[in-house]
């Protein structure tokens, strides 16, 4: 059922939207629970069960969900879970072996419901380009009509209950995927990653822990979900991300000032590898892709779209190549199928 | 003089020839010394000066020499002298300070004769391909010729004399130039030059000592004079040549069959990175083409000509870079302009 999904990347990919040559994409998650049920890892597979029954049978009457998917994580063969996570639909928690896992989402990947994860629901709205507000309003209100025939946890004086204490209050987290090349080019990146942990903001990789900076990306998120209220836990991110945007874009003035002809020699050996390579493995390939972008960000390249390079970057992943080619591949298979996926897409 | 040298390479560099594919060029050379007068290294000046004189008055009368060039070193601002180094058509010690150094060299730079380097004359004819009798049949004329006018100094029982003990009997050094990418890329090259040194043949690079391995070029050379004639000596490099050869068309055979990707995807890297780079220095250019070069020989790339590459690897060289932007250049500069020389002659 995925299967259009292969080559076309989610809306939040589009490359379009405010800021879009630095914020990636922008997203809200929240988590929630149902009133009276355990939270799942202690729910027995009849409570687990009657979660996601209740979901299967309310999600399209709620507004933005009318024309979503429903699927048990049971019915889907493990390619097609890993291919959910390298578009960011589930987490890796969510492909485990327990039973009555679901999944909701709309056709565009806007918006997606993991149903049984570590909470009952887990609900995120991601968007292309810099825009947190967007996200909030639709999640906001997805939660609210959902509120209107299931009732959640909720503690008058704490807030949302969720079954890790770091998520307990709003259980709201804001994220930003933020492009960073020109940081990295320049060594600073460090000092504000230091600075992020300072202040309480989570940085981990385009996708997820251990991944940190493959392809300069960089994913900065709230770590408190108590005290503050959903709109302030936004703006915080807004008002840093509004930081390092500026810091990013000062970096890449000193780049076209002071370094124009080493970097335009990395984003042009970038291309020619791209576009000549027979084997390439996913670092690389990120490696060469940021390269890619950051030259069309600065007029270097012309002629590509950046929404196409931004597809490139979930596309060239595993699990992608094996639904492109209808087969499982191993990794040297891969690397040949990803060199010519690159070599298809950039040349045309 | 030597402005219409700067982008032609020497006929040597055609890339036509038997073997051309591997046997880059062969190489013959005599030294001689007049007799009755010192070496030049005891020369007193006037003694060095009437060499010249006499190799002045008497090279256009000789047989293959009639549309020679003659010039004094000293006339020689020092980039034309690197410029000749580059093009093998002097050696490094030739462009040192000591008065009345000459060179004769014809225009297809197939013959060149450096007056008082070690010896008063260094003679060298220098063919593309695999072809040492050709070599031989014309420095053996010259010499002849030569010979009818200047008397040398000769020895019944040893030979000619030279002021290098090394040179003394023949005073015959015949080379090839030879492209081992696949004996490279197959690491069997090592075993093979441990070889030629225990059989007595010196194995150097592209530019002299100290460059072995340069661009997968590996000059080899008799190292004994004395005791064979001129014909075996030249033989037993043939027969050396040979069974190198032999060796790099089966390592090419191998790398077809067993390495028939990684190769495609190094060649064509190596495309990329030379039809794209900003900024690039010898090595990694050198280095580069031969890949370049191997990626021809295999039909990997179609479409270059052998003789266009085999242009590159002498005219991206520091000097060469010089003459054709007509200054002086620093380190960065040239690799800059290497860059957009390897693009311009590679695109067109």
């Amino acid at each position: 059922m995925f299967d259009k999904f292969i080559t076309n990347a989610g809306s939040w990919l589009s490359g379009k939207g405010p800021s879009s040559e630095i914020v990636f994409s922008s997203r809200m998650r929240l988590a929630r629970n149902l009133k009276g049920v355990p939270f799942p890892s202690r729910a027995n597979p009849a409570q687990r069960e009657e979660v996601l029954k209740k979901i299967e049978g309310v999600h399209a009457k709620i507004k933005h969900l009318d024309k979503s998917f429903f699927v048990k994580m049971d019915d889907l063969p493990g390619l097609d879970k890993n291919f959910l996570i390298e578009r960011h639909l589930i987490s890796k928690e969510h492909t485990s072996t327990e039973t009555s896992r679901g999944l909701v989402v709309t056709g565009d990947e806007r918006i997606a419901i993991m149903v049984n994860e570590e909470d009952h629901l887990r609900m995120q709205v991601i968007t292309s380009g810099f825009d947190l507000p967007k996200c909030w309003g639709i999640l906001d209100e997805i939660d609210s009509e959902l509120n209107k025939t299931i009732a959640f946890s909720f503690h008058p004086q704490i807030g949302y209950l969720t079954a890790c204490p770091t998520n307990v209050g709003t259980a709201l987290r804001a994220s930003c995927m933020l492009h960073l090349p020109a940081l990295v080019f320049t060594k600073r990146i460090n000092k504000i990653l230091e600075l992020l942990a300072k202040i309480s903001f989570t940085t981990r990789g385009l996708f997820g822990e251990g991944t940190q900076a493959l392809g300069n990306f960089f994913q900065v998120s709230n770590q408190v979900c108590l005290g503050p209220s959903e709109k302030e836990l936004m703006e915080n991110l807004v008002g840093v991300v509004n930081q390092i945007l500026t810091q990013e874009m000062d970096a890449r003035d000193v780049l076209l000032k002071k370094h124009k002809i080493t970097v335009e020699d990395s984003i042009w050996r970038a291309a020619g590898i791209l576009t000549n390579s027979r084997l390439i493995n996913t670092r690389e390939a990120l490696s060469h892709l940021s390269m890619l972008s950051l030259g069309l960000d600065l007029g270097i390249i012309k002629g590509i779209k950046k929404e196409l390079i931004n597809n490139l970057f979930i596309i060239i992943q595993p699990a992608h190549l094996q639904k492109i080619e209808g087969r499982q591949l191993k990794e040297s298979e891969r690397d040949y199928i990803r060199a010519e996926v690159l070599r298809q897409k950039l040349k045309s």
